[in-house]
């Protein structure tokens, strides 16, 4: 029987000329990172198991895909010495960060501002639009304790998401700080309030009946008084200190030009955060185009100094399908160039190498003519094609 | 205990200025290819361990790293009810190409010419500068089964090594139909020859004597037969139309201008292939800059027709080591800005914005002043900044 030709579920091929469009999407986002001065950095698809896992990852840790010891450490696993799995595959393009922070502190500058463009793996419910492998855009600056990291992450990742065609974008922001209070006026004293969190980000999508159920252990109605405060609350009931950062930020997108709200309702699933949250709302969609926030400390994880570190990161597929593909064209000239046999093609082949040196931005495409020429034709205007001409015309 | 701050073993971190670089020579090689008519595509880094093993990859599939099943199925798969990976992580681009086009068959132009570059990973013996996961740079012309597909193979991909400046590279060509006849010669029928090539691939890295014992099996006199014949052959010394193919691919190379050479100890270690292989050598290192060959008909196993196909391979790693990285440097002026304290950068981040508008491919890269000043300043020359400037002399 033959191997299902379908990509593993939950995964997806990217079929021309959406490959491309993704090529000069990433490109145009890195482009207006390298000019902030962020600084192009990858790190491995694999970490170890105990990176991934304990990290303050969230629900994101339940779903990370465990690769399987190997040789004589498999077989011991399997007779129940040790564990079946070493490796896996990183859920977020943050935890690894602060582990390369870790790992390269003395050689990196400092302060330092990354750019970090990669898939990430969450073996989610597969449901439609969502996939099991995805592209994220991360900008993060390290050693900057100060609101300077909350608004250029905020101006890059609005520029990023202008330069690549999709204006009218809006900062939603909140803090940390100021939830873990309204936590904990209103549930009492919690040791660790990432399930509170991870329930209340969950606001949107099932609702806040849902929501108080997942939450009824910390009693009803400082859950009700909770999500009321959720609903109404202004930016000036926290901490001063907290207010403050709040008000630099929006104070510095403001006059920047760029649009920014207060969103006491802006939580954010991963219990890694310590300071500003934020995400990119459009208004065209029901989900946001971007989220990050401050994640001071990490680095601690790794044994190295507890780093100001602050990030916010693109989700790529997102944004790829509000684009508009006409922007970004091929740069030159498209043309493919049929033949009939053999002796035609190889002497395309010559003259087009030759062409395209005399014309660097032009495509000159040779092939052999196919059985159907109007799905040929059709598939070459579909692919960007303006010229399609016949090899003699192309010799003479 | 901290967790520790390396990367996995056998896997590595990208630290700057390399990862900019990196993305410099990607694209440059993509926009070569895209000249040629190559259209972008990507496939899941994961597949059902079903399209990996089984797929001639020769020891490439004693090497996939796997993924554990999860939920439900691992629990039986514990209880001995299953297997314990359902996923495994691709070693190579060209079987989950071969299952794209089985499975995209009828919206994809045919003949279909496509660029794939992506990660691959391979659970190898970690060894100084071979990473566990590293990134193949591939072309493949899917439904041309004359020479032109090779002969255009190996023009675009000398073409891609010159546009990142690495001239000097040559093609060493063979044809697994030429070898498959020798050993057959030389050994009698063999009903799978792929263990006698897997073990003739390694002659350049355990000698000769080490390959003969490898293959003790088949006859010592046989075998140094066969050896000597893989030092000695010339092209001529196989079928007709073997001989006429590779007649074809070194007349138009030589005849475009580009170096290639037959040579009868070209072997390859993957048992896919089908005609001509090739390799690309360089003088200054002792192993291949690009492998590839021609392997028809490997769509039949995900249940399409057995279209003719062939590849060509560039090892991305490899031709970073070699690029001169001057010649990749930023379009514009790079920038960096030193503030004193938070006031001075907050108008340097406002001036900085109006700057980048005027001169898009300038970076200016607003920072605070580190402790170490000659350390910073270093740090910052090293990531190719040639002004560092005081914010009171930015905002004069």
């Amino acid at each position: 029987m033959a191997q299902k030709a379908q990509p593993a579920r939950g995964m997806r091929d990217v079929v021309p000329p959406l490959g491309e469009l993704r090529r000069q999407v990433a490109n145009r986002v890195l482009d207006v990172y390298a000019r902030y001065g962020f600084e192009v950095i990858e790190t491995p698809a694999l970490e170890d198991i105990g990176v991934l896992i304990g990290s303050q990852g969230g629900d994101n840790e339940k779903l990370v895909f465990k690769v399987l010891q190997r040789g004589a450490k498999l077989e011991e696993a399997i007779a129940g010495q040790g564990e079946l799995a070493d490796l896996g595959l990183r859920f977020d393009l943050t935890v690894p960060l602060a582990r390369f922070v870790a790992n390269h502190f003395n050689e990196l500058p400092m302060p330092f501002k990354v750019a970090h463009v990669a898939p990430v793996w969450r073996a989610e419910r597969p449901q439609k639009g969502r996939y099991r492998e995805f592209v994220q855009c991360d900008i993060d600056m390290v050693g900057e304790a100060g609101p300077a990291a909350e608004i250029e992450l905020c101006c890059a990742t609005l520029d990023a998401l202008r330069a690549v065609g999709i204006p009218g974008c809006s900062v939603h922001l909140n803090d940390r700080r100021l939830l873990r209070a309204a936590v904990e006026r209103h549930l009492g004293a919690v040791a660790d309030p990432t399930p509170v969190y991870i329930a209340l980000d969950k606001l949107d999508k099932i609702g806040p009946a849902k929501v108080a159920e997942e939450l009824s252990d910390y009693g009803a109605a400082g859950v009700e008084a909770l999500l009321s405060w959720l609903q109404t609350a202004d930016m000036t009931e926290g901490p001063d200190e907290v207010v403050a950062g709040l008000e630099s930020t929006v104070g510095a997108l403001r006059s920047a030009g760029y649009p920014v709200e207060f969103d006491p309702a802006l939580v954010r699933g991963m219990g890694y955060y310590t300071g500003q949250i934020f995400e990119v709302a459009h208004p065209d969609v029901g989900y946001s185009l971007a989220g990050g926030g401050r994640y001071d400390g990490m680095t601690a994880r790794f044994g190295a100094p507890p780093l100001p570190m602050c990030g916010f990161s693109i989700g790529f597929e997102r944004i790829c399908d509000l684009v508009d593909p006409a922007l970004f064209g091929a740069a030159g000239r498209k043309v493919a160039v049929l033949c009939n046999d053999q002796a035609e093609q190889l002497a395309c082949l010559s003259r087009a190498a030759s062409l395209r040196q005399a014309e660097p931005a032009a495509t000159f495409n040779v092939l052999r003519r196919a059985r159907n020429a109007r799905k040929q034709h059709g598939d070459l205007s579909h692919l960007g094609y303006t010229e399609i001409i016949e090899a003699v015309t192309f010799l003479a």
